[in-house]
């Protein structure tokens, strides 16, 4: 399907203006806040182990066409472009629920995480590492790698 | 405790530096990466639970704070000023765990969130609201109140 095709099909959504409340943090209406850059910040969690898997950013256009498609769409900082999660690993994150928080300018997302993980180091969930109590400057690894990225990469590419 | 005496008090902890990394995501160094504001966002998650309760932003003094005596200790934003969670409400956050993501620009803490919540709405969580599938201008409330904030806050101030 063309990138066209794919966008003619697409559910038209749109959310609330932020403008009109008078309190963010009581109102029934999605008006979510983004940043200077226009982005907000948006944790997708595993929603059967409750896992964290990855913090990532969305701009509107992101979140609506997760919104609109059902699986994440992020903002990629470093490329400064759309990145629907999965699209050259497989590993697509079917949006299960997606929640706001008082201010709405963060998102947590339930997520159905497809293929072996979600991060591009290979792992289940891109926070593999804690921070050492007594000794902060140190990290614990303690995820293991559930595929190899290079081949996953390589492969779609 | 006078402010002095609480900061000689603390354990002197110190956090590795980004600059002599190769490879950010397989190093066992500490090296969280500041935005350019020098914050980097918090998710307080419910160690117990599993609950996302808050997300939030930490400079490197109030991640060395966090660190040192163990409680969550963030930077608000518009407070423009380190923020001891739970200094004026009693709800602290006991930080069990920390963990960073790939790329050291996240954190996640599990912490027992003493008290009846962590939002200054009364509830236990900030995301209390759930964005309806098929109309995304919309929200639906499904966190119950659990403190009376204005006594809570009114009492403490």
């Amino acid at each position: 399907m063309s990138k066209q095709e794919k966008s003619q099909e697409r559910e038209e959504v749109s959310l609330a203006s932020r403008g009109g409340q008078s309190s963010v943090d009581e109102t029934g209406e999605f008006c979510p806040k983004f940043d200077e850059h226009g982005l907000i910040p948006a944790v997708a969690i595993d929603a059967h182990t409750r896992e964290p898997l990855m913090l990532a950013w969305m701009n509107e256009e992101s979140l609506l066409q997760t919104l609109s498609i059902g699986e994440a769409v992020y903002y990629s900082r470093s490329r400064q472009e759309l990145w629907h999660k999965g699209a050259t690993s497989g590993h697509t994150q079917t949006v299960l629920e997606i929640r706001t928080d008082c201010d709405q300018d963060a998102l947590i997302m339930y997520v159905e995480q497809q293929g072996a993980g979600a991060c591009h180091t290979g792992r289940r969930s891109c926070f593999y590492r804690t921070i050492s109590p007594g000794d902060p400057a140190s990290l614990n690894f303690d995820g293991d790698r559930t595929f190899d990225p290079e081949e996953v990469y390589r492969t779609k590419a």
